[in-house]
């Protein structure tokens, strides 16, 4: 009796390990700020709430493989004002995003085949892979430049007979980054060109700081069987716990592929989908609010780490993350040390190694990814924290 | 652009297909009895729909991946009703028993690599192994001798170097039969010889009307380390919406590899494992009640089908389903033409064609599987109108 191979290869999250020390600080009774994980700390909307308390169903039944009509056809309106026109139709109804990712791999990689992925990027996107015998090569983008794309040259590069898909997630998680329509562009013709899916994550749609617009693969050009959306409504409405994602696609094959795995696993969650169809009706104040607080929180977390000496952060566009070099040899070391061996005031803070994020176990060395999901109050105690951290390490 | 081959494979269920026909006959005002899914009709305890209603949570957050310690907690003491004695640690939550089977193969077996499961079983089990790319290797029961294992050299005869697992499904879904504690044995010393992980799911326990003891795979001695549970509350508690299972096992090194993919998928239905966990508080009157009704609707649906003349059903021990042989040739053909061509006074019976639980095409092919979840009298009713149309099709 062995492990499957591809049980090895699943890389083992770094933060997991973190995590049993975070648990062990807080026995020692030390506050532990997560800037670690995207948990938001923000209240979910109190329609979806109340969805909850007066569900009246009296038999909690399997619910259709492809998801609720009511609710895909909720979510034709909403993308609607993205100026996405879908039907009720092209959307599929997922566990969550991440079973968006693992079923649009499932549909169109074989073992063998090739994605290529922004570099760093999202963990998960490399662990869903190894879960399929699917391949990521990836396309460096670095800190000094913001992590904007690269020349597209270097995608094309990376392209061989095997390669299936470009996968971007916009805005996007760790780096914060908003892809430009001139670069959204140059993706479009590269898969055009070589006719590649284009797997396209964005759930953090909601999240955009700037003036700059958000294009999604959808909205571009000729391209329509290529592309297959990814979405999610746990960051959009702080309801990560419900479940409750999607995978969008023109392609009638792909769909037609998709709910085969659909089929088998039968239904997506029963009360995740009453709870995402009544968080469709959030108020606009609701988002007005959430949105100007992630903002405020942005700027004065960016604000905050950029006064800290020998650490830089490029201002993020979107979503809640930023990558953040710090002046440490190995980051990872750093976060375990800080708590296992630190603490301010009887806090310390928790923060994900930036090198879990790239696939070069050299890249990232010294740079952690934070997420402002924590309240202003909490993110300033916890730069104070992360500063004297940071002058008690170096003088080691 | 392509469709993975593991796609292509995957089995279009002939359920589906029949059920556009049924959606069809419903919007012709025919009334549709669905003998063909596991779908109760039995209300969800209250105290479970009550967890839901009284829910105070305001944060709809992530739940840890291996699912809520205080509901793991509390189905050891439901396993320790059941001569199972196990830790908190040894239960990791899924989402549905799907996603345990899923997690199962995934952490267990590579690609190619052999699994052997009793034919007809679960057609599910077959569409996750292709998932994986993995093979079942089928050992064939019959209806003739109400699904008894066959002898156990017939497994034997199917072990090569490539395989890794035996599956049950016990009561059985869809023969319902339940293993006596003489095939178990053989089971466990096959298992033992070969040093073969042990599938083992078991998730209609509560459902079996025999004065013959229920033996889990966790009873047998000697095979700690290669039993892996498949556990879900669907059917126990009728809450097959919520969309929680189980994949428990005392194997370390099984267990850390499964909670990889776990923590990819980052975690199981929140709103799900609050109602596990209040069902899990179920009165056992409600629990006998269920069991009563079962096995009511079991005896009425039995005698009624052994009343027909040419139809045949075997008295299954276990779980809620039948394995019925019809006087017509092919199965999936008479099933599509009593959904698209016949009716009697305004309705008409759905049935699974049985050749979709074996895995080769010629087998099951005069065989439907029914599910008696409904209430008598529309079992009643269902068998009368099943009669009619047995009589028309044979007069065609």
């Amino acid at each position: 009796m062995e492990i499957s191979q591809r049980a090895m290869n699943m890389p083992s999250s770094p933060i997991r390990k973190l995590a049993r020390y975070a648990d062990a600080a807080k026995r020692n009774g030390i506050h532990v700020y997560h800037l670690n994980i995207g948990q938001p700390d923000i209240q979910t909307p109190q329609c979806a709430l109340d969805a909850v308390r007066s569900m009246d169903r009296t038999i909690l039944e399997y619910s259709p493989s492809q998801g609720h009509i009511s609710l895909r056809t909720k979510m034709v309106s909403y993308y609607a004002h993205y100026g996405i026109d879908l039907s009720p139709d092209e959307i599929i109804v997922t566990s969550g995003g991440s079973e968006a990712v693992m079923f649009a791999y499932m549909a169109c990689l074989n073992p063998g085949d090739e994605i290529i992925v922004t570099d760093p990027s999202y963990a998960n996107y490399m662990a869903f892979a190894i879960s399929c015998g699917a391949v990521v090569k990836s396309v460096r983008t670095s800190i000094e430049d913001g992590f904007r794309l690269p020349p597209i040259e270097k995608f094309e590069e990376q392209i061989t007979p095997r390669t299936k898909a470009i996968l971007i997630c916009n805005p996007n998680n760790p780096t914060g980054y908003l892809y430009t329509r001139k670069e959204m562009r140059q993706i479009r013709d590269l898969v055009a060109k070589y006719n590649l899916y284009l797997f396209s994550d964005e759930v953090y749609r909601e999240f955009i700081y700037t003036k700059q617009p958000y294009i999604s693969a959808f909205h571009l050009e000729g391209i329509d069987d290529n592309v297959i959306l990814i979405d999610s409504v746990s960051k959009r409405y702080s309801e990560c716990g419900i479940r409750i994602g999607a995978l969008i696609t023109r392609n009638k094959e792909v769909r037609k592929a998709v709910m085969k795995f659909c089929q088998a696993r039968l239904s997506p969650p029963l009360i995740g989908q009453i709870i995402a169809e009544a968080s469709l009706d959030t108020p606009q104040s609701y988002m007005d609010d959430v949105y100007e607080e992630y903002l405020q929180r942005r700027n004065f977390l960016i604000d905050g780490l950029n006064k800290i000496p020998g650490v830089y952060s490029p201002t993020p566009m979107g979503a809640f993350y930023t990558m953040v070099r710090l002046p440490v040899d190995d980051a990872e070391k750093f976060c375990m040390w800080c708590l296992t061996d630190f603490s301010y005031e009887g806090q310390t803070v928790m923060m994900a190694p930036g090198a879990g994020f790239y696939s070069h176990p050299e890249d990232g060395r010294n740079e952690v990814r934070m997420a402002y999901v924590l309240k202003r109050d909490d993110l300033a105690k916890a730069l104070v924290v992360l500063q004297k951290a940071l002058e008690a390490y170096q003088a080691l």
